[in-house]
């Protein structure tokens, strides 16, 4: 089972339940028992159930939604049994689908699907609520620890609709709650028109049928065009509210529905794998062409699978191709395969740990051992090295110091280079980790002898009896410079000859906005508050890069890192998300065309497989939402203290609109707080208007007489000027190295 | 000097301190001592002056700022100079105005004014950086208080120049920071072409003249429009970025310089009074027509004043103005008026009250005592009722029934209106607080005698031996329901008559966005970290309501004000700004045209000068930055269990951007970190793949052949529909009630 990364369940139905009731085996001892046993045997791991039927929405809609013909006296009387049952609201047996602890054991609870918390109708909204706590108290009475929520269907009243899951939230202590929500709004692409007949304002409805209306993405602009990212994006923005007004909390999932068709854009899909799906819903009448691995491992719910609508496959046929999917998907190949990234960190996806300090504490041996398995670093390494002895005039004899020799890779690297390149050197070997430096003292006896020469001490303070024609060091960290490889080499620098070769030659940073909530959950959870603050080294997996390769208007490159110790960087951003943090990565040119990389886009051209470093992770402390087609622009400073380096970091977002011209029209209107005339009194002649100075003017209205009317031709092209307007900002992160820093 | 809002102070230049030295009187120990008493002699009760002068102005420039044509020597000389003084900066004695602590008494520093704190160049900003730091540091040597920066020129550096101050503000713990900003940002009549010759990659940069550029709104976009909105908004924006940056830190103030001419649109203007302005400065070239009551009591710097440019006024004119514009100013001459809001209100502006729950709490005699003194509430009341006696059927004998008496002026009214219309009655007056019901005997033994008829107890559980024509009741809160008047009525609606009279007959409340400063840092500021979750009761006065009255495309009205207990509103923001929190009203129908209202649009209209109550404040935790024509939507929910009322509410953001269909272009180019192809490993034929049902279409891209080209005219026109996009929203605030809930 570990080899498979998600669990198959079924979604059965009322309906299945009443064909059991009817078909009844005697082995089993009721209905449920037996559709369970039947779904084990057909290879599912677990199964969804609705928990009422269509009696207790019989029940529901006639005490609470009250026929505009029915007579006062009907009315009197539903009213008096809905505010019964809203005083102590109980189920009759004849209500409910399970009724026993064994029944329901492992069972994920489908909520009654008709129920509107989103209604624009408060009494609705309000006896739904009721309705809801009423089946959650059930469920839990039964032991239930999952619960699938009805889907959100009204944009305007989503707020309602979270308002009223984090309260369930808050007063069921331990089951879980999943909303459903399609992937899109599938009415995209067929704009239905909502039943909207409220009777009001006795808070009663009329409805024809209380069945799930379709989706309103807003009910005050019905006419609005329908294919536009902002409508594809409708149901992950209410999502995204959803989790915000329940404040991230972890017992709130996501049930995926992929019930409409896939859409052809790839961010719609993408912005899906940074959210916490615990369900995938995926009925017979559609297809799931990529996985994508499997975020989170989550449950996927087959629907429809017995209703015959494949019949060439069967019905096992679809948990087959999910199967065949799931084995042939290369996140999960990749994993599979020792070697590569994947494989190796297993484990660690979206895991945060804290960045190495090798300056300020000295490293344990398991730690040098582990990164010097990378397969790929120190042939890089290797490679550059006999490229720059290559460089350097024959017979000359060469002088290479390796500034931070650990347990000595490079050392035997450059040995082996040396070899291969025909050529003799001085080694010298700096380190200053004492312990370390031990083992380098075994390697010298017993592997290099008089060909290297140890030198025991900090880079920054020793004296190195030759200067160097090529200088080596491996102090990048994830982000380049945040291991404080700068500082270090900036004390090691006067051991090298002035046309002196150092590798790394050079190595650049590289910053991109990420949306995680998996990750911004985790860094939040510390106890340390200071822990939204603090970058952290993370091998990334269910995250989504918010920004895209495509240029904004003003040709804005996807990164623009400089060189020097602050950066402020421009991103496009094409599909509406929630900024969580920014992913810092490094790329390092060791010599020539030979490099080291993270980059996510280079990283396989430059240094494929090389595992030594996982990305850096600097969080946001409060999420920052971005619409589809804002610009992000984040700053970041590299600062310094004689004793301490650290980061600070902030984004501001904008957006581009069409420019409205300032005009007059808030003179003449009043925005009610600012009532006090431009000229209080009538504005008594000043004491010191001369003639030839009439200053007073300046406090005039001087562009009435210039603004332009919209009717003008002109008028109407200046429409079509845009500028980018602020829409948002972070606070400063870091302040000082308040939360963090790097001891120098 | 109570009778001033503002102090009046001179901002002196160097030139100012070179006169003194020319022409110094033997009786000052220094020529600063003599400005500084020439300056109080003329009616300045403070002054500022620069710290530094020309001379080291001079020499940072010839450390920091190199000559492209400088030779190899000279550069390096320099290049030693700067590091010497970075590492150990100090001033020379003649580069400073003041040395000594006599001279420093009470003076407002002005920062070397040519510091580029937000210089594109890292090294410019880095050595401006230490300059400043420098320069608080001497101030703070000479116990200097208060320091006036120079302002934030480019805004698209502004983010450093705002780290730079966060960081100042944290290292230097007493003095008080003040940004200096136009109100708006004067080139946006006349563009100037900013000098930006940086030489680079060293960073010493060549300039002409280290002298103030003017400001850069963004230098990525030179040929932007400067006209708009957003360009008004420029400065206030960056005032806004550099706040927040620091956290709202209290000893960060603003000074509002008026050189620019003002503005037409009155949105600029007010938009400064919700932020702490603590100095104003005024060059005598230009003049402010209206203070607006000025806004935190700030300091207004005249500058220039002595400079002759207004002959026949002479120097003292401008001062003399000044306190004319101030008398005269309508704030000023309301809080000096008996009997208006503005007078009762001294000291409590601004200031965060918790509300009363006179329910919960039997009130003490000294808040009836404060209640009672209302010159209006209680001749509404007394209005209401002679009419409603009017409009029973005379001889007819009334039964009023009076819920909730305290200490009895509503019957005292009662009594009188009756007197009024010659009519007779029975008084029921019910009161559950023991206190007050033994003044209510008192009163009944002294004044009333058997016209009236006590009652002692909660009006939701007494019985009442007749049932009344009319029933009054005074329970309203400053949002309406929010000392539970809805809950007490449902108690005491028993006692009406079927056609009885309720006196009020209705109530509304009503919700404005609100932005401060003051009243975000005062709830923040509290111990308590529920307390921005909690409404408060607030005098407002240095506030912006954000909202304006011009109505968005469909038709929004500016308030949308429900009856039901759950309210979503849309609000037009005219002007960009920051939300803090909302404020909360009513206004009452007590009977007739006769009400009550804290409407600030109608209470002039309804009960001018009635002071029983202060506005609601609902707080948001973090501000929503709203830009210019915007939308904001609000949804506020009034909960209940059955011991307890709440509120919780909650805000989303939204903006009218041109709808861009959504294309294909981000499936052919690739955002990193969506490697994935849609088909992995070419999608093996499913095992279902039955002929007649070729469903893995489903998930092929299937609109690509039908994607707009972005060169028909009709893919043009498109381009001119707008649909709203979510920009943001805030957390769900007191979920739960758990931080503010009034007992039941």
């Amino acid at each position: 089972m570990s080899s498979r990364w998600a669990t198959l369940a079924t979604s059965l139905t009322a309906e299945d339940i009443a064909d059991a009731i009817l078909s009844q085996d005697s082995q089993f001892d009721s209905p449920v028992l037996q559709v369970v046993s039947e779904a084990h045997a057909k290879g599912y791991e677990t199964l969804s159930l609705p928990l009422t039927n269509e009696n207790w929405r019989k029940r529901w809609s006639d005490m609470c939604l009250l026929s505009v013909d029915a007579t006062d006296s009907e009315k009197e009387e539903a009213s008096k049994k809905a505010e019964a049952w809203r005083s102590r609201p109980v189920f009759m047996r004849d209500e409910v689908t399970i009724s026993r602890l064994d029944e329901a054991e492992g069972i994920i609870a489908m909520v009654s699907e008709w129920l509107e918390l989103d209604s624009p109708d408060d009494g609705i909204r309000h006896d739904a609520e009721i309705a809801l706590r009423q089946e959650l108290a059930y469920a839990s009475y039964l032991n239930i620890q999952a619960a699938i929520l009805p889907p959100p269907r009204n944009r305007d009243y989503v707020a309602s609709y979270a308002r009223i899951i984090n309260s369930c939230l808050n007063s069921t202590p331990y089951i879980t709650l999943s909303v459903r929500l399609p992937i899109y709004n599938p009415s995209v692409f067929q704009p239905t028109s909502p039943e909207s007949a409220f009777s009001s304002p006795n808070r009663k409805t009329n409805r024809s049928s209380p069945a799930t209306p379709a989706l309103v993405v807003s009910e005050s602009s019905p006419d609005r065009p329908h294919n536009s990212e902002t409508s594809l994006n409708a149901t992950w923005e209410m999502w995204d509210l959803i989790r915000s007004m329940c404040d991230y909390n972890t017992r709130l999932t996501l049930t995926l529905d992929l019930s409409p068709a896939l859409p052809s854009t790839l961010g719609v899909l993408s912005k899906w794998a940074a959210e916490s799906v615990r369900y995938i819903f995926l009925p017979a009448s559609t297809f799931i062409a990529n996985m994508k691995g499997y975020p989170h491992r989550p449950i996927i719910l087959l629907a429809d699978a017995n209703t015959g609508r494949h019949r060439r496959g069967g019905e096992s046929g679809y948990s087959q191709y999910v199967r065949h999917l799931e084995k042939t998907s290369p996140p999960v190949l990749a994993a599979q395969k020792p070697g590569t990234v994947e494989n190796f960190a297993q484990g660690y996806q979206d895991y945060l740990q804290a960045p190495l300090q090798p300056l300020m504490d000295n490293l344990p041996s398991a730690t040098y051992h582990t990164f010097e398995q990378d397969p790929i670093k120190y042939s890089q390494y290797e490679e550059a090295m006999l490229r720059a002895f290559h460089d350097k005039p024959a017979g000359q004899e060469i002088v290479v110091c390796i500034a931070g020799a650990g347990r000595g890779p490079l050392v035997a690297r450059c040995l082996k280079a040396l070899e291969r390149a025909h050529r003799e050197a001085t080694v010298f070997a700096i380190e200053k980790n004492p312990n370390a430096y031990v083992t380098l003292q075994y390697r010298q006896a017993n592997e290099w002898g008089t060909k290297v020469q140890l030198i025991f001490g900090d880079m920054r303070a020793i004296e190195v009896p030759e200067k160097a024609d090529i200088l080596v060091s491996e102090l990048l960290g994830s982000f380049g410079d945040n291991e404080l490889s700068p500082e270090c080499l900036d004390g090691a620098m006067r051991f090298l000859k002035p046309n002196g070769i150092s590798i790394p030659s050079s190595y650049t940073a590289h910053l991109a906005p990420l949306s995680s909530s998996k990750l911004y959950n985790e860094a939040r959870s510390s106890k340390n508050d200071k822990s939204l603050e603090t970058p952290y080294v993370v091998m990334f997996q269910n995250v989504n890069v918010l920004s895209g390769t495509k240029a904004s208007a003003d040709g804005i490159p996807l990164t623009n890192t400089h060189n020097t110790r602050s950066a402020k960087l421009r991103f496009y951003i094409p599909h509406a998300g929630v900024l969580h943090g920014l992913a810092g990565y490094f790329e390092a040119v060791l010599y020539g065309n030979i490099g080291l990389s993270i980059h996510p886009q280079r990283k396989d051209q430059i240094s494929k497989d090389m595992l030594s470093w996982f990305p850096l992770f600097f969080p946001f402390k409060e999420p920052l939402y971005l619409p589809s087609g804002s610009e992000l622009q984040v700053s970041i400073w590299r600062l310094t203290t004689e004793k301490q380096v650290w980061y600070e970091w902030h984004a501001e977002s904008f957006l581009s609109v069409p420019q409205t011209n300032s005009s007059n029209e808030d003179l003449l209107l009043s925005p009610y707080g600012v009532h006090a005339p431009l000229f209080p009194g009538g504005a008594p002649p000043s004491p010191m208007a001369d003639r030839e100075d009439p200053f007073l003017l300046d406090s005039q209205p001087r562009r009435s007489a210039t603004l332009p009317t919209s009717a003008t031709p002109g008028a109407l092209a200046k429409e079509l000027e845009f500028e980018l307007v602020k829409i948002g900002h972070t606070s400063l992160h870091n302040p000082g190295g308040r939360s963090s820093w790097i001891g120098l």
